[in-house]
């Protein structure tokens, strides 16, 4: 290209990086950003470094936090004997704006997955075993993703838990609310069958 | 929300004030940020800036560059006789992108548009007329878009520069009405600059 503006070339590269964001939602973007103020500018700059100094992992749960411990495990107001294990802190986000669960979390931060070359030991499992090991935790809620890796990691951590004699359990898996059974894939609707309730 | 990190909030306030990006987008990318090391951060903070210190308009044609002039009004290859002028930088890229186009250009950086208070002294227009009545220019391209703002500044100029002598030409439609130069593909560009006819 004739025309190039390496700093233009550079911001967009930055923006391109980011999983989902192709070539020409990179370029809105940084065209965006050349239009924000000097200030607004340095907020945003700054926010990506705050971001990344401010935030590290709650030493309990693992979750995002710019203190020790994050919100919810300082939390007096929560059931800490009731833990639910997600794989990532995005999860968290999701069962917190359902207002539903009054439990605390555990974050894997993945999943057991050895096609990618990822093991128990690069999660935090070792951790959530020892939590429950401390003998405060009644039921532990498997709440990993319906899929392969998902299934085998809720299974693999359920299995070094059970000795403990605590309770484990699974997020039930069916036909989300509101949709047709119709379109509802088979592996769904398998888990909807086999998941049913007595009425 | 219970679970609230201010820094992570921040950032994600951040991505979602650019145009078309929306919460759930603006927390992914704030997840990639979290996911780089120290440097990539520093690198992305730092590209942000030096994007908005070092990018300023060109002194003869408006678009965007590091230096006094940008790449092509300094060319001595390109044909500075002739004028493309467009509405935004990101409409140069497109025009580049064919390999088809030898001139110059002129950014507007903006349309008239009325109904946004727009008018035509806050668009580059002066600065087209001056270097057209600097005497060196034998064709001036209209290539804004095809939309009633677009042709309603297409005219607006024409009628300012035919006192000059100079040709007035305006992109064929080729270009799919109601589109944006921008998503053209190239080959519609292409036909609509062969195809261009005279205001």
């Amino acid at each position: 290209m004739a025309y190039d503006v390496a700093a233009l070339e550079k911001l967009i590269e930055q923006f391109q990086k980011i999983p989902s964001i192709g070539r020409k939602t990179a370029q809105r973007m940084a065209f965006h950003v050349l239009d924000l103020t000097d200030e607004q500018a340095q907020e945003f700059a700054n926010a990506i470094i705050d971001a990344h100094t401010k935030i590290h992992h709650c030493a309990l749960c693992h979750n995002l936090t710019e203190n020790e411990l994050c919100p919810v495990c300082e939390s007096v107001n929560r059931d800490h004997a009731t833990v639910c294990v997600v794989e990532e802190p995005r999860d968290v986000l999701a069962m917190e704006r359902m207002r539903e669960f009054n439990g605390v979390y555990h974050v894997l931060h993945g999943v057991i997955s050895p096609m990618n070359g990822i093991g128990p030991e690069q999660l935090t499992i070792k951790n959530l075993i020892e939590r429950v090991s401390d003998g405060n935790i009644a039921e532990v809620i498997m709440a990993t993703n319906p899929t392969i890796e998902g299934d085998t990691t809720a299974m693999y951590i359920s299995k070094l838990i059970k000795p403990f004699g605590v309770k484990v359990t699974r997020l039930a898996y069916g036909i989300p609310v509101g949709a047709d059974i119709e379109y509802a894939d088979d592996v769904t609707l398998m888990r909807a069958l086999s998941g049913r309730s007595e009425l």
